[in-house]
């Protein structure tokens, strides 16, 4: 018999949520937008809505649960949320509480960081379908990851497994949002990319990229970079296997520590596909071990929004087959 | 009822072969030279005729089988060393089979990689035992390392996890013996951090080290560099700071990727402590997210040896636990 769950992904501008069917995908979807500045109440009470808009669209399917991905770590209770940096006010907030208590009907929920989510989605709904196991990085504003083992979100000691975007690949490098040295993200994150672009472009004065961007070269996007690398400019392409270089790099040293030489890579800037990956593959070739060579593959995922959603309300099927089909949750 | 396994640690020059209790250590120990100079039959001859005199000294103890830890990645099945690089003529060789038909009894025989066998008998025989996860590294002619993840090994997706000697911490950097650049063992293996300091200390006469090593500056050790340093050697304690810090780089990014904060290091190198380790420490602390800080620590392993041969004891205990306890191995 068919089994359905609600996937709701809590970003900092918009609250998606999907109907998803196990094993099947998207029935319905839908979003809001977050309107974070008034706080977690208003933000959980909007997700609650949401929650019952996508209900009401299908009143026949039965809903087993809600799963919730949020743009934090997650403790082992998948349930608090200690902080998240985007929404003001998320502070020790036990979101599953909060929105069972909001909810007509008792309902399991699950909470979990998105990144993982988005990593459970994809093994079970998107590109990685193929692996059991594989390293998920998204490449957006930050840099997220997730490592999926043998199906399942490897959550490490405290849950907060998967931080690949915070691996440095150069102790004296330029420092991360968190300070970190050489971090990855203070190369390919968007704002970062963007600021190397501009430097990168100021010499280069035949790019296109002069006439997209105008006067104000601050207006450089991935985005961008990746139209005018598909228009064939050298500078554009060039930045972004510049990029690509350095995203294998890092790769190559979390599949030499975890032996999973699967790699999916989604999110915004993965969208401008092989003019990063391509570099990247070659890279990560040089950075793995020889004898781990073999099977080793960056795979993207183009499904960004949609595995975020399914990947929450895999959560709830995940939950469920851990803990019997009880509607209370645990 | 006391348990009783044999472990076994194959290198290069020595076979190292102890009867473990389990729980409870070493009750006897012993070692013979591996001679791999006359190839894998006459090895496998002589780790057997270890094992007999192990058995000799102690035939009232019933034993549960034999656990052998060998130098180089093993497969799933825990039998098929496919390849050794300090064993002249040791390809595809199923261990398992060849020690289990020079055996007089049948009995259980597990393989693993060394690295992983010396982070399990660290688990629950040495430094990790107060940790359910943690990160071993061993600092020794390579740079080795395992992954303990809830008391267990994590093998990754085909058996190989835990390479963190090859994690690169400078995409630019020196390359190792696999020719990746700026992998940390091409800083702090035994041969690369005496040719580091060798160049450092060729400006450096008032160095003590001069005398140790003589005229012949390729003599420096890091045993050298741990007694200069500990002699207030102002040249030696900047070599093996130098060094730390290199290792907490790398470390800051394995913690980031597995949320694993507790970090035990053993072998050769590690025996300068907290020369290397303080700095190590402090630079871990840089490259780690302030949010996963909490509870990150550096513990030095001192029982370099009998770990081994306990991890490779403990082999055979888990696989009892996983198999039942019959004596034909699975």
């Amino acid at each position: 018999m068919a089994a359905y769950a609600i996937g709701i992904d809590l970003g900092g501008t918009t609250i998606k949520g999907a109907l998803v069917e196990q094993g099947e995908g998207i029935v319905h979807e839908t979003a809001t937008a977050t309107e974070s500045d008034d706080g977690p109440a208003h933000v959980i009470d909007r997700i609650v809505k949401l929650i019952a808009k996508i209900q009401e669209t299908h009143p026949e399917k039965e809903i087993q649960g809600i799963g919730v991905g949020v743009p934090g770590a997650i403790g082992w209770d998948r349930a608090i949320v200690p902080y998240l940096s985007n929404l003001p006010g998320w502070t020790n907030i036990n979101l599953r509480e909060e929105i069972q208590q909001r909810l007509s009907e008792s309902f399991p929920v699950v909470v979990d960081n998105d990144a993982n989510v988005a990593g459970l989605g994809c093994a079970h709904y998107g590109a990685g379908r193929p692996y059991t196991s594989f390293i998920m990085i998204t490449l957006g504003t930050g840099v997220g990851g997730a490592i999926i083992y043998q199906n399942r979100i490897f959550r490490g000691a405290t849950g907060a497994a998967g931080e690949v975007g915070h691996m440095s690949i150069d102790y004296e490098g330029p420092f991360d949002r968190s300070g970190i040295a050489g971090a990855i993200e203070a190369y390919i994150g968007q704002k970062f990319l963007s600021r190397h672009a501009r430097y990168r472009l100021l010499p280069r004065t035949e790019s296109m990229l002069h006439k997209m961007a105008g006067p104000d070269l601050k207006k450089i996007t991935p985005k961008m970079l990746y139209e005018a690398a598909l228009a064939n400019d050298d500078a554009a392409k060039e930045m972004l296997a510049w990029a690509g270089h350095k995203l294998g790099c890092m790769l190559g040293s979390a599949v030499n520590l975890l032996d999973i030489r699967k790699v999916i890579v989604g999110g915004g800037v993965s969208l401008a596909g092989d003019f990063i990956l391509e570099p990247a593959r070659q890279a990560l070739m040089h950075f793995v071990l020889p004898s781990m060579r073999d099977g080793v593959e960056i795979i993207q995922e183009t499904r960004g929004n949609e595995v975020g959603m399914q990947g929450a309300a895999h959560l709830v099927f995940q939950h469920l087959e851990a803990h019997g089909s009880s509607k209370v949750a645990s």
